[in-house]
């Protein structure tokens, strides 16, 4: 559809017109509204402060003083949860301490010191190259950015990065080392990875023997709706017999608390074991109090389940709000698309070639503070200037509504002054 | 004093004889006694249990929800604390999660991967070293060994590091980048360092611009008797011109939970940026709720000590008693020496040169576990084979009594043996 299709220019003088006078209205109001970040509301995380109102025991299961030195890879108890969460044994997994962000980044910083299997470490290459399907996460690229890799953006279809792109990129180039995926709600788009594609990423050939797949299942569980699942990618790594090419990640930030939870990691044998042999000297142990404070909390996956209910309870409306003022006053007039995700923590929003910046920092003026433009693609540079991420989770509903009508404005008063 | 001077032949025949008799007599048993690893005991950790029984706020003293993300160098009231126990201001500090080893290995990490100041990152560099006082902390060495460093071993004397070697060295060396220190009751010495050593590591002239001191103050506030404290290096290397040169580190492992503490690392405001850019791309911050936590519990550096004392008094009979079945079964002989120290975890034992390996291996067979023979050199070998760590903390005051007649006992016989 056309842009402001069927508008006459008088029209739409008139349209800016208005649009201009809600801008200053809210301008002066002096807002100071959020939707930058994937935060969790503080009502959310009320759900889960009975975790630390504990006078229990602290030994684990297998009979471990979580209280004192020892077990680097966890206690049995959270293990078995996470294997749930991303349907893997609880031999192929690793639980840490709180940030499964740390965790992808002490992966890329053991490759780069001792290097993957026998294979170079990566710091004694020249260049390492990296597939980042985007949009995407902006602190995924951060880490590229930091180890100083060259990112090479592939274009997020609605099942997946685009494998075509991939499959030929992977197969000739023995220095692209891996991609980053969020298979589950993707950060932003909330796409969910098609069985195919999770297929393709695990039987591709690729050139580099290290090539690893980074698996970021932030949103395993985390579910609006119905539950969406996906093909288990460890499963399908090892039939294709690439078993040991992908690290997976998951963790307790967006269940229990952003910053405080329990992450892991989860791989092959093999990786686990070569893993295991650098964590143990890097430290003597993870925070095993937080991991058994949380696993009283949760006996079981479907504990977490019920759990998750809640959460999505709180964010269902906010979701809906978002799309119901995106509808009503963007729909029809061919200046911007958005998602409609099942779950996860944002929402994509499309607007006109070359407005994403002008309305980001429009809305700024207005008080709502929003993901910078271009932050979902490789060096914070969106080509075609498109992409704006909305986070609904963080902000009161009511707040929210208003930060999602100022949006509206920004972009459309974005779009007419482009136009004009 | 010569070995078992005063002995005649035919005596000691009859002492080996005796000493054999107990042996097996310990042996017949089945006793499970540890002495190796530098643990709390449960007794010292239930004196924190009450830190998870909490149902107080979250908001930290500044405002932020301790149970959302931020704040990737801590929150205030724990800075204050480390500040305090350190001797810094709470700008140079940076609160982590639970394990100051851990962030001593992710200094390194970062000196490997990026360089520290405009430097060369060492994992450019053909070869790093790094001096290493001995005895020292066997898992200080294990990290050099995983970045496959040289490792120089240094002489510990009675008040440090053997300082004159030290400067010769770093004076000479681009390649050697930085010492291990644990400055106050030394691992496994007890040794304080005095302000001579002090001053002198941090005037002296080093080759490499990025030479850093790993200043590991683990036992800063851990007396057995009455307070010992030391010249504060930071405001030493600062007076020398130097402010760049020392990495602190500190922990609450061994004053509230081992493993699941708080730690910390402190440096000069240069460093402290220098590191928060890196961390902040590392993670989204710390485990601010273990942090407030521990922030409620301890109100003030006050509190810490008064805790100290619950600790000390807990502690003191044990080492007590370590001492007093090492003077009264090996004292006069001439085959062993031993540290009596003020405060930390271990008590550091000499026995006659050749021996150390065959007592611990003898230890093993009466069921008593030592630290291995060794591991407080770099490498794992104690080129005069003398050194046992031992580490009283942990067994109930009983079994240890139990434990160190049986390593009396093989002291004995490793000696007896070797010069029979």
């Amino acid at each position: 559809m056309g842009i402001y299709e069927g508008f006459s220019k008088d029209q739409l003088f008139l349209r800016k017109k208005e649009i201009e006078k809600r801008f200053s209205y809210y301008k002066k109001q002096n807002l100071k509204l959020d939707m930058s970040r994937g935060k969790p509301s503080s009502e959310q995380l009320d759900l889960s402060n009975v975790i630390f109102d504990y006078n229990g025991s602290f030994i684990s299961e297998e009979g471990y003083d979580c209280r004192n030195y020892g077990l680097p890879d966890g206690i049995s108890e959270m293990k078995k949860i996470f294997a749930e969460i991303l349907g893997v044994s609880s031999e192929n997994v690793i639980v840490g301490n709180s940030s499964s962000l740390n965790m992808m980044y002490d992966a890329f910083a053991r490759a780069y010191l001792f290097g993957i299997n026998a294979c170079e470490p990566w710091s004694k290459l020249n260049k390492v190259r990296f597939l980042c399907p985007a949009p995407g996460y902006d602190r995924h690229f951060a880490i590229c950015e930091q180890f100083n890799m060259d990112m090479i953006t592939i274009p997020m279809n609605d099942n997946g990065p685009d494998m075509d792109m991939v499959e030929e990129l992977v197969r000739e180039d023995e220095l692209i080392k891996g991609i980053w995926c969020v298979p589950v709600y993707s950060n932003p788009t909330g796409v969910i990875y098609s069985d195919d594609v999770v297929k393709r990423l695990a039987g591709m050939k690729t050139k580099a023997a290290d090539f690893r797949i980074f698996w970021d299942n932030a949103y395993a569980v985390h579910h609006l709706y119905e539950e969406n699942s996906i093909l288990n990618i460890l499963d399908e790594c090892k039939k294709a017999g690439n078993q040991d090419r992908v690290y997976m990640f998951t963790s307790t930030a967006k269940i229990t608390f952003a910053g405080s939870g329990v992450a892991a990691i989860a791989s092959s044998i093999e990786n686990v074991r070569q893993i295991k042999e650098k964590i143990c000297i890097q430290t003597i142990g993870p925070n095993k109090i937080n991991q058994l404070l949380h696993a009283r909390f949760f006996k079981n996956y479907d504990d977490i389940k019920t759990h998750m209910e809640k959460h999505a309870k709180i964010l269902r409306p906010k979701f809906e709000a978002v799309s119901e003022i995106l509808n009503k006053n963007l729909s029809g007039l061919g200046i911007a698309s958005w998602t409609t995700p099942r779950g996860g923590y944002f929402i994509s929003l499309d607007v006109h070639e070359g407005c994403a910046k002008s309305v980001v920092s429009k809305a700024k003026e207005a008080g709502v503070t929003l993901t910078p433009a271009g932050a979902t693609f490789p060096y914070g540079y969106d080509p075609k200037d498109r992409n704006i991420r909305i986070a609904p989770t963080y902000p009161p509903l009511d707040e929210l509504k208003k930060a999602v009508e100022i949006l509206c404005i920004c972009v459309e008063l974005s779009v007419l002054e482009k136009i004009l």
